[in-house]
């Protein structure tokens, strides 16, 4: 069935307001078959026109027809939610616990761009170009809830997502990785709206964001991992049943409005490790499977390699396929581990709405949301 | 003997109107002993006043005296350069080689930032808070090249320079290092003026600078490296016999006017790895000759280690100790080698012109400038 | 006749590898019936690939077919010129008085964005939502040369072209203005690549652009002047027979990478001034020749009035209608003339490209193109 | 008696930790005889120490010394206020009211830098190096409260400054102006911290800030007004009796760290107009009371004009005579007005803590601190 075929599946978005949430408005309102159909933000704008409570801050103005809905509370009995097939999430952290909690326990499907149930057991943390066949957990956790249809699927912080694709494409080539280590430099618009002050980031770079290193470390292994045989328990990286890849992770802050840059070095399990020209192809002809079920928000490329020796960089190919994929440069032998490489990824959308999304649609495809 | 009773010294400066130009004479005109007595740049701006030929691109004003000076060729037979005790160069690297050979051959004392010379197995290649104890084969320089009294001493790339600091602590409190991986966020500054274009720096990062990255690889090992017992030969990083350390460099450059930052990961030879309490002492307690000998433009500090998590940042730190010194923060353990912690360098003062102008002081302090 | 049911003209495009060529690829490559068919630039690139001897700046990838064409010197009889219907030019200054008039003489039809020919007597200097009535002094300046087919169109400096446009609506509702003070704080893409060192303008602004406040205080008054009745001679603002507008312009750099914003207040010739209302509503209702004659390029609105205080701002608005329009915001009285408001225009789509682009169009539909 | 002769005088910091209050701890910990006693902050603050509270954001370190202070909450009978010579407010608009009423009412001194009392007609606002006579009101302000000592003297708005002096050279050389446009392109210091969210700041302009150019129209004319002849009433702008300036101001805010910039056009009443020479000269001439006194904050120029046609820039040249001038440059013919020029001023100091500070080293002068 192509997308175009599918009747449409009427959605809502928690922290519509937010960073993340105007993302969300933005990909959706043109999206093929999700319909936007419900507003939530706290209750300092609720019962209020978005386009009225919102300071949006994307250089596409809101959909006009968005700009008039009436905003609702985040519950899940405020108007309109109850008839979403799907719920997106782009609430703070502070808040997204309980939320998440309660649209689920109230039969709603979550898929959520907050941190709070990445860790769960229960819960599939899924960057959609590497890891959706882990959403055979959700009959495991609609059980253990005693819940018909609610469930929460999470996806990846920002910065790890730009990450474990590349990653994932080595291992798919070559087996399982050992050690990674990663410096990434970070782009403002990771940290929300008022978020970063400029005062701090102006001629300026800041090496420290607080829990990212932590989050790139733990989920990393979460998302390379498998599942047991009966689909009810992650193997933090357990493919082939070898041991956690052992990654190490600085995180910092750059004068950057969208784009996360990685410094990425490699050490694979196996030896002779490949050749510089072995990984190159790896990382050309990686086919993931939200390509080959063809899902709208899919890249037609999951990773570009660049060949020019200074790319890639934030400003310039952020917006590579609508910002869906993960450029790959400067792929060269690392004199202490075995390969390094530069990685870029749009923070804002691969790194969180557009992942939700392709998540879900995901989701459609394998009859999890109806 | 004190700085203020030393008898002054005439000094020239080549490349004069450059970025690191610029540097020295900012520097220089303050200082106790040196006196700028000979500006050399092309034969463009020669014969004119500095004031009038130089974009000026420091936010202190040209000293008034400076800027009346006529500029002259950088030719050892220029009016004023045969009377200078040292001759500090400032050039790009495309000129530095020639220029500085024949200033050298008219046995005149250079001091200098550029590259050319650095792999020279005749040229020490010197950080002063580091190995001034380099400077003792200057004597086998001037026989073999049959001068009197001509020789050049080069001082290292900025970002290596930041590196080799609180890498030479940790060599002298816990003894060699086996593998070190760094990541530089660099400034725009590094590339001199115009240098790096606006259209490719703002809201972005550039991750490659040429060439930079095996500077540091190569540069770390002749810095931290030895000399043998009759002072005629480096040994590529021969401290205590042991093997050249394992360097990976991943040099970018981001949106900062001045200060290099480093993201370093580095594993010890000696097992067990010292603690991070015992590496913290390391860094605070370090010494070296340059603060021995008292020389003007020593900082208090070499290494200043900052408490707070989120620094040191390259707006904030770079002036301190009037940016002689090197910041170093955040250090932690290392999932993958032994320590990780974050570094930061003036990029134009201790990273260029400061060291020229300490590692002369020092040589002033040894008898090598009269 | 629509936009899709035209004929498909060939076009060569002058400056190819420069910023505002780029732009001329860019918005060509997906012309409904401009067919990009030449591409000239220095004779360093020529006979080389485009993609290869192009430093690409923009954030869409090189048009796949543009980046094996084979660059052209830019001479008139270099193949493919000659078959070109119109020729783009996006030469700089320095180079396209000659060029575009070697052009000419070969009965090439010229659309320029360079400043050569803009006070020339013969050309009309055209802001495609302005005037391009001035096209009637074609017959008269192919008269004068003795061509048969080749004539120059230029269009306005970018922050000239931002300011008129909401002048013109201005004039068109309330008759003559009398005086103009304008401020601009332009982007650095205004100044070409490599253009404004990073070093120059990071933290900071630089308050001068050298011609820039000569260019608007003159462009002003040709574009908004007339033609006599025989159309041979432009009258300089000979609106309705009144003198010239008397116009203060004050440039600056500020450190925006696409944008340039304009502060403006006027006086209009008429007294008592129109209301606010009345001016707010004059905006919004402008209409023009361009959106009348439906050219593939013209803008649904040729001013997008901002209702919010804070608006016009570039990052957030330079996109709008594709760049093809002028943002107007903060309309309000002026203690000193009459009313005093914002304007922001994308420079290197209308306030360059898109205007030679849209010009060429207009000339298609009176047919002086076929 | 010379500054170092002046015995010592307890000062108190209200809004310690804030943007302004951090300039003021910089600027006092090496003042010749202010010494800084008391530090007054947010209850969330109090009983802390500084250097633990405070998020320091200047690039030289707190001194020790002050890092080690206990913050009081701001209460006129917190320790220490009470032994105050003078209290220094940097606090926001939304507290100063009250607190600097209550400071007053317990016969302290108050030099603040905040708005709420410029427009009262007994407190006087004054920028340092132009209006310090109307100083004089003091003795009808405390005589009118009823209080024996204390008193609020404010300073003018950062923007505000930096065109006063400038005006006030013109006015002493040329008589009363008629008319003055300015548009500032203004710095996120300007809005404290975190004031600007980068989100809005980079790559952009923002056209707005609130209230700021009210404050630039109206305090223009109280600064530059006179004083009735028994000091009991400001004259707003009563300069030999003439009316009102009319001023027109829009205001920007820009990516720059520091600096003001402000772009101005003026009319003079008195016709023909001095020429651009004696224009020139009358800003390099400007000597002010500040500088007669010599106190210790007195830069040696009130005015720095720059010959180079690009400058000033608020990078290069904000830090000036230690921020305590005002930077002219472009002086020029306006087609429109008078002369047109661009002034700078660091925001940060003489258009904040400097000018309270220049003008509390005035009152003591004058006999109005002991």
């Amino acid at each position: 069935m192509s997308s175009s075929e599918r009747k449409q599946i009427k959605v809502g978005i928690l922290g519509a307001t937010g960073t993340v949430g105007q993302r969300f408005i933005q990909l959706l309102s043109t999206h093929p078959y999700f319909v936007i159909h419900a507003l939530g933000a706290s209750s300092r704008s609720a019962g209020q026109r978005y386009g009225k409570v919102t300071k949006w801050k994307l250089n596409t103005p809101i959909p006009k027809e968005i700009g008039n809905m009436v905003v609702q509370e985040c519950k899940p009995d405020a108007e309109g939610f109850k008839d979403c097939g799907v719920v997106f999430s782009g609430l703070d952290a502070d808040v997204a616990g309980e939320i998440e909690e309660a649209f689920r326990s109230a039969n709603l499907i979550v898929f959520s761009n907050a941190k709070n149930y990445r860790r769960d057991p229960l819960c599939p943390l899924i960057v959609p170009l590497v890891n959706p066949s882990h959403l055979s957990i959700i009959p495991h956790q609609k059980k253990t809830l005693g819940l018909e249809k609610g469930y929460i699927v999470t996806n990846a912080n920002c910065s790890t997502t730009g990450l474990v694709v590349p990653l994932a494409a080595l291992e798919k080539a070559f087996g399982p990785l050992q050690t990674v280590m990663v410096t990434t430099l970070q782009a403002i618009s990771g940290a929300g709206y008022p978020g970063v002050s400029s005062l701090d980031i102006l001629d300026n770079v800041v090496p420290h964001i607080g829990g990212e290193e932590e989050k790139i470390e733990w989920e990393t292994n979460k998302i390379l991992g498998g599942l047991n045989s009966d689909n009810t328990q992650f193997d933090l990286h357990s493919n082939e049943s070898v041991k956690a890849i052992n990654v190490s992770a600085t995180t910092t802050r750059v004068p950057v409005i969208d784009g996360h840059t990685g410094v990425v070095s490699v050490k694979f399990s196996k030896s002779p490790a490949p050749s510089m020209e072995e990984i190159d192809r790896a990382f050309r002809e990686f086919r993931c499977e939200a390509q080959e079920l063809n899902v709208p928000s899919a890249p037609p490329q999951a990773i570009v390699v660049h060949d020019a020796p200074d790319r890639p960089q934030p400003r310039l190919d952020r917006d590579l396929h609508n910002g869906a994929c993960v450029s790959v440069g400067r792929v060269r032998p690392c004199p202490v581990l075995d390969v390094k490489f530069v990685c870029l990824i749009d923070n804002v959308r691969l790194g969180a709405a557009t992942s939700s999304i392709m998540n879900a649609e995901i989701a459609v495809e394998k009859g999890l949301i109806v």
